[in-house]
């Protein structure tokens, strides 16, 4: 589906095409005007209704990284990063203007505002990680920031209708690794209505990844394991662990105004 | 906090501060090799755990679009744009992929599972409209998506597990609208802890728009409403349609297997 020739000339895609997660950092400081044009590029994306529903919290701070690191389990790139950026799906500040205008402050408290804040803070988020890419710095989203999003909340002192959605460490590259091999596009895409997968697509979509050295390197590590799938549902992102940080989700949406 | 003189010599950058919402497609089809690239852009991006938790239906057939209409409450680009794609959070593949290798398939039925595959669909959905205006192409966001959802699985025959976040049109612009004002980039950021919103915070943040011409305008159509904030609550997106809308999106999570 792709053409590498026409790629080529252009630079966004080269951009975009080129994306790989980065978990190491240079001692090189991110730049203030770097950083600057960054936060500009997270808000210059789609906006549902024009209300830019979002907030960043940039923390650069060694004290509260040491102090979040926890709640990331630990993982190294929480604290080695010398910026991490923290999207926020964010009804607070529309509300409070809503407040202040004597307008009504309860229409956007339901699963449907919620919905069009995290839509909001996400477009933000990659719109910064497409312009952090374009000016050479690696990132790699954390996605433990949803499991203990309660403690992001306490500590970020986010108050209600804030809930954090996306937690980017960012810095320049100690080097560029390898692209990570994904899915064919094909198994992505659908004509006019969902093509549904039956056994042999699957066999097909997965085939390049299952017969790969870093599949089998995986498969070594992990004896009890028959196959990639097994891999992640017994160890990596386990039924139990999921629905109690599900639980914990909920609860915060809850407890931050959003009635699910 | 931008520097303009630093941005023009990154053509990414460009593109990212140049977006504009494009509502009006002139006749020019959107070429094959051009989509390719638009969908390879969109499966580029990061994910979860490289589980790659997105699906994309692509709907061109003129029937597909005046069927999908109604939905949308008619917005003229769901039927004008040649392209429209739909980007789906979508868990099936995984757990079918789960169910052919003998691993357990009732893992990721929840919410936690549930926002990882919002995530993911919703960094291809900005991917691809990065690259969209790369190739100069313009397309909206039509938040209408999220209020029909229940409407959308049926037409667009989304199995369990799958869920539509964002429906983009795309295509070759009339013309290139005039930027949109946004709120200042200060307005969005917080150092290390997030700075709560105070009357002369939101005064000082909503200064700009509220005494812009385009503001002024739509005041003089909103006669019964004193200031922006109240059309937006007693118009566009009101407490009971949003509640109403909301309840549907619970009840579409909870019909494709994800517990809320």
């Amino acid at each position: 589906m792709s053409n590498e020739n026409v790629s080529t000339y252009n630079p966004t895609l080269e951009t975009l095409f080129s994306h790989v997660s980065v978990r190491e950092y240079s001692d090189r400081p991110v730049e203030e005007e770097t950083l600057n044009l960054i936060l500009k590029a997270a808000c210059s994306g789609s906006t549902m209704g024009n209300m830019q529903l979002f907030s960043i919290v940039v923390t650069r701070d060694e004290a509260m990284k040491a102090k979040l690191a926890p709640f990331h389990f630990n993982q190294p790139m929480a604290t080695s990063a010398p910026v991490i950026l923290t999207f926020c799906a964010d009804f607070r500040r529309f509300n409070q203007y809503c407040r202040f205008r004597n307008a009504n402050t309860e229409a956007y408290s339901n699963l449907q505002s919620y919905h069009w804040a995290v839509t909001d803070a996400l477009i933000a988020a990659q719109n910064a990680c497409v312009a952090a890419e374009a000016l050479g710095l690696g990132f790699v989203w954390l996605g433990t920031i949803t499991y203990n999003v309660d403690k992001f909340v306490e500590a970020l002192q986010l108050p209600q209708h804030v809930i954090p959605v996306a937690r980017i460490p960012m810095g320049y590259p100690v080097k560029k690794p390898a692209l990570t091999q994904k899915l064919p596009v094909e198994t992505f895409v659908h004509q006019e209505v969902y093509r549904d997968y039956d056994e042999q697509r699957i066999d097909e979509c997965y085939r390049e990844k299952e017969n790969s050295e870093e599949t089998a390197n995986i498969l070594k590590e992990n004896p009890d394991c028959d196959n990639l799938a097994q891999v992640f549902t017994k160890h990596r992102y386990t039924q139990p662990d999921n629905e109690h940080f599900a639980q914990v989700l909920k609860e915060t949406l809850e407890r931050q105004g959003f009635t699910v």
